[in-house]
């Protein structure tokens, strides 16, 4: 699974990121359509307490395990809670997008997850980076 | 392997991240040293042609293979020169580093990718986001 939505506990959210290797999540609303794109370290943003994110060596002193912290600082919020307030342009192309298209895409939002939409914004398909360079430059 | 050297040209640097599931690579001095970490959408942002990052939907008109578009646009640089004049905050922890240190450091630079580093700061090993939240959340 790729896509999580938005009134998903982001506690769940963070495991479904965690279950697998991909770079991040897609956000889908109601209707299946791609909201936005969840990267990994935005999860692990919003969850860390903001002291160790203005130094990270506070948090060896922290004497509680990785897990817990992380998941109190998510706490009950829903995934749209984790989301930042300024949403990156949405990566999105159509399922008739060339290669050299999804490259664009994924340059300009800087993003490493791309979602494939059809005509109705509906998403029928996500495109990862590893899998864009492995079709470019490995075949 | 997940390092690259500056003087290494560019496509070599495009192929090896595409030969292995990574978020990016890291760039290290001839010590081995870490410079910086290089995600791979800056890796396409070097090599695109500017008026497809400025409007993804011309790439379709491009004639030509992706593979040859995004190598001839990397051309003869070399890492060295793909790097960001505005280079990241380097993200790198102490072999000591606890779970959720990493977690911190990776949080605010939001780079998947930590360099593991001595007292000296040779690089000994690296930390991916997968999986650092495997550890943390599957465990």
């Amino acid at each position: 699974m790729i896509t999580v939505t938005e009134d998903m506990p982001a506690r769940e959210a963070a495991r479904v990121l965690a279950g697998q290797d991909l770079p991040g999540l897609i956000v889908v609303d109601g209707k299946g359509r791609p909201v936005t794109v969840l990267v990994g370290t935005q999860v692990l943003r919003m969850a860390m307490p903001s002291y160790c994110l203005d130094d990270p060596a506070l948090a060896r002193v922290i004497d509680e395990a990785a897990a817990d912290v992380i998941l109190k600082g998510i706490g009950d919020r829903t995934v749209a809670d984790l989301l930042p307030r300024d949403r990156r342009e949405l990566p999105a192309v159509s399922p008739r997008a060339t290669l050299l298209e999804v490259a664009a895409v994924m340059a300009r939002s800087a993003t490493p997850l791309v979602a494939v939409v059809d005509e109705h914004r509906v998403m029928t398909g996500a495109i990862t980076l590893d899998g864009l360079l492995d079709r470019i430059l490995l075949t």
